[in-house]
């Protein structure tokens, strides 16, 4: 399997650079007989998009999706679905200057290593966050499958430069409220001060990081394939492949570090006739397995690595020290936007997990094999 | 692949549970030509064998390594190795209650969902910490081939149950103090802090957790395969398949979602005629790739989920509430236990991602392809 | 890895079907700095359109090369290519009878079983020998990796509705003549046999078959990977994927179960001081290694299903027997057609194998990793 | 996935030598809850002991099967399980000779060239037929799950050294007369020709190769996964990995190139309420799919390469012309012993398939997920 794909049985093949034809992203693997359409995918894309386009980005995406294969008559069909938009506006003028003078933060410099130069480095090229669109279109395709299985996954921004959510919001208030907010916070007030602060960075040429954190609610106990595709290793997989994350943790993360095993350990109990665990420090994974409680993982994102402010650098043509001011239009904080692509990445290792343990079927919405009234006539 | 291999070319497949019959890996694409022996596994594999063993652990592990396969003189021959430890003690009365009573902070439970009770659940089973053994078995072989390349990989603990180390060591240091320490901390009065920290939890039935870092130096830029097999990724989801780990994070890690992106970017300088970053915040990775700076990493071990206390847990065949006294020897603390483990996952995936690179070469040891000399007898 | 990707380093995943909007196919794996335009790969495709139409097709395909991703400045770049061609024709009305009468011979009736009668049925969908266009898209990027290692691969048609070639051409004749004829005979006399022999059965409302040979020189010994990815396996596997392929065989092939050990092992002698076969028996695989010698293996086309004689099917809605005359604009043969999507599965095996030996770069064009000179202008 | 890997859910990992400690296979994926014990798979591997010795084989083995994991209280455990035969007769002297003087036929030369000469060449090392006996120990497992299914596989010799039989057996005849025959062939006229035409050859210190034929019936359509791992690809892969297999065919195979688009084609009819197929030239594959009819393959075998007659070839060291006697004790025939591992080969195959295609459980013998009675136990 390519570097550029990841799943076993729900398996995402993207293509596509920042400044190149288009951001596309190849589904071999969804069952068919789902109803997609390009307006399923779009909403989710749309996502993406600021409410309050000042507050977080200077750029503005139109990104129109296209289905290229795979459906038939409003149905998944099987067959590989590849869906695609089409770069629209490409101002490549602005990385000429970049060519040699890797960006502080940016994969320039590591890129130019790896591939001698071949790399197309407009945009950071394969390495911009851009590429994160094909992530969000087949994460639509995956959140449809996950919907017939009763699963929700939400994800939120939690932290931005500094400020905190400070207290749990419920399930329901961050399912209406999180894209309601240009910073994608479900507390307002938070919300507010998160703005504030992103707004600053930006007057200062400077830029601001956070937190996003995920829950995946409803998902039955047992998910997973030890040992090594356990449940959370393809989860942090799929998340730190999300540009500009350092850090995954489940539940309380970091935290057991200083917990005790009896303050730690999630113990059982029975409520209403199931098992239940009394707390979820664990996050919602024992051992690679789901436990059947929410899983709770979050992600650490690194302020933008463009920034307007000048920075060393090198000239790698001279072998020279310079200095770069980053040129073009860049968000000052990009956890907003990371806030659907986790979402969406949580929801493709779910399904993937899924399928690959049997609980999604390989056709779906006709009830027996072998009947051979026409079903798609009849949906 | 099956879900208990990994890698794409130096592959590892693993089997064998706690109280099984044995535990064994077998290791596919190890390039023909590396001088091996039982010996150098073994080495590695006792790192695992506390030096005070009141401290960190009440059961005694004897593994004796052998190869079955793909040695031939002294090389290996291209062929899969397959390497194992069998299990000489087994004292699987201990575990018969646990059977329908699912230890908390364990993989009884969803392990029993999953598998409807097919599972072996004596000590875990496939869930155990012991099946690391196959991480450290195949690690061994993959710090040999990096020896080639001159990378070394060091990992040691830097917090147990709240005690932290409050100084950077040197490598030199780290190298030569870890494993000199019960609980391989390179800072020795930091260590008896910690041994006291787990001396004092485990008189009170009860169990601690920790950090451990891990630095590979020497790795040169641009290693890492994009966008789904970067290299962050890779490693993510090898150090998540370790059981007990909640948390991971490069660098700065969840700080830089504080920092302001001109505080978080490393800038570039010339130094002796190469490019070095100034800081390494990004933790020796940016965009996925090695940034050329050495990588570092950190993983959050929760305590270990086995304590003498008394725990709430649920009787599954009868569907009530009940409580748990787990019995059996175990660790107070894992963390001593997980620095090799961290240290040999580390190496597996370097050594992967450098084989994907075309860094290694398939056949060691000579020169060119199609000399016909008798290259094993010359050795 | 999905079922519509194959290859492990060199990976090709495809999509598409016959009467939606394109066929395509994204490579993953093709080193940086290969040059490649669309031209590269028209060139190759056009091989499949017939040089006679009136022989082999009735059916005019005009399919211009669109390249999406993957290439900058005319070099590949190391991201995934994505190449694909818009289907320009489609007329969907003449597979409306067939949606639930299966055609003889296709794969109409278990497609309709496996996906419920989800997929697209029209002109066979997915199971259109239009998808082969993906095939030769890929192999052309093989084929120009393959000119760098010195090799070249070279498909013809051997035999034609039972007319065959009475002797061994030259690879010169078969580099030569091949795509002159319309039925890719490099033999001419016996090639307008074959043009006869397809036009008669035309005339008849019926088909015929046939068998392609490949041959590849100059790939060194050594290369494949033993044991499940040995070259022989991967070729196999590569051939059968072509439909209407229903046997491989290599070398003497079937024949070998006829003769004497004594006579089907190829010797070996001493010719200009290098070790050489006096044979090639093997068809130039022992082991599932490459030997040293040619490769050649032959594969059997079985005839166009689609045929218009009235054939007995059943009518699955009513589950009735009836009868069918395929309709629309069809192939008596399509073994012409076959030969440069055999000769382009095979060059993207090998490019595949090489790869995984270490023996193609995973940089081209440029001497050693590490410099930093400007390669891209300088090419 | 490594080379020695094979299979998508159904994962096969093989290692070992001829002349090393062992033979063993790893397999992941196979369903939790399969009743399997030892006995299982050591009445598979007998089938590849002959009946009567003297008449295809001079060499003895005696394997008992070990299984070192995946097992618990007679069940499959959903973890990997492990299997071994050790070594027990090793007599490496006579291979001694052949270090630098290939032996004609044999992977000999190719693999030391593409190991440079660090492979284990005893016996063949890894290139030896006795690494078959890993596919027959996994293949058991796969036979257990297809009895599920209740689908049969049953392989026989149908030519051995030109003697062909010459009418079809029942499958019952199959079933009962192929292992009481020393050349594993049903009909016992023509089994005693071949026996004869054996020992003829042997006697001649030469050898002679056949065609094995494999059916398995009752396999329902739509198995198989488009368009790279269709159910015929898939198929010849794992043949082709069987050594000396030179020509893979499905139905008439090679015959069809030979005959008319109407007389290859299978007409449908309705037949007791059911869609069956009037023929089955297909060998019950259309498009890559099972087409509902019995799966018919046949592979061909090439002639032992292990002759006693004097052969040419070549002096590695010395790059010198010299002869060769090949020593030891080999079989003059390896059809009989093949048709174990044909039989072994598919049913591994057509278990991954089914499943990739959900056709399988993923845990057997209880009804429901999420019951928690003592499944074990009651069984």
């Amino acid at each position: 399997m390519g570097s550029n794909s990841i799943g076993k049985e729900f398996v995402v093949t993207c293509f596509g650079e920042s400044h190149g034809r288009c951001v596309g992203v190849v589904i071999d693997g969804c069952p068919a007989g789902l109803p997609l359409n390009e307006e399923d995918i779009q909403k989710e894309l749309d996502k993406r998009l600021p409410k309050k386009e000042e507050i977080v980005s200077a750029r503005r995406e139109e990104d129109a999706v296209e289905i290229l294969s795979g459906i038939y008559e409003g149905f998944t069909t099987g067959a590989p679905i590849c869906v695609l938009v089409w770069n629209k506006e490409v101002i490549s003028d602005d990385y000429d200057a970049i060519r040699h003078t890797p960006r502080p933060g940016h994969a320039d410099y590591p890129a130019r290593i790896k591939y001698l130069g071949f790399n197309d480095h407009r945009g950071g090229g394969r390495f911009s966050g851009r590429i994160t669109v094909a992530f969000v279109m087949a994460g639509a395709i995956a959140k449809k499958l996950l919907e017939l299985a009763g699963i929700e996954v939400l994800a939120y921004a939690t932290e931005i430069g500094g400020v905190k959510m400070r207290s749990t919001q419920s399930l329901e208030d961050i399912r209406e409220k999180t894209y309601g907010s240009s910073v994608r916070c479900p507390d307002p007030k938070v919300a507010v001060e998160m703005e504030e602060t992103i707004l600053k960075a930006k007057k200062m040429g400077d830029s601001v990081g956070g937190v996003v954190e995920c829950v995946a609610s409803n998902v039955l106990a047992g998910v997973g394939e030890p040992i090594f595709d356990s449940l959370d290793a393809e989860l942090a997989k799929m998340l730190f492949d999300i540009p500009a994350v350092k850090g995954v943790e489940f539940g309380v993360g970091f935290e057991a570090a200083r917990l005790k095993g009896s303050e730690n350990n999630d113990s059982y109990v029975i409520r209403d006739g199931e098992i239940e665990a009394v707390t979820n420090n664990a996050g919602g994974v024992l051992g690679g397995l789901s436990s059947g409680m929410p899983i709770v993982v979050r992600v650490a994102v690194k302020p933008t690595p463009s920034i307007s402010k000048e920075q060393k650098t090198v000239d790698m043509l001279n072998m020279a020290d310079t200095t770069i001011h980053v040129k073009g239009r860049h968000d000052s904080c990009i956890v907003p936007k990371a806030v659907p692509v986790v979402e969406a990445s949580v929801a493709m290792v779910l399904v993937d997990q899924l399928l690959r343990a049997g609980l999604i079927p390989k056709v779906l919405g006709v009830e027996a094999v072998g009947e051979y009234s026409d079903v798609t006539e009849e949906d």
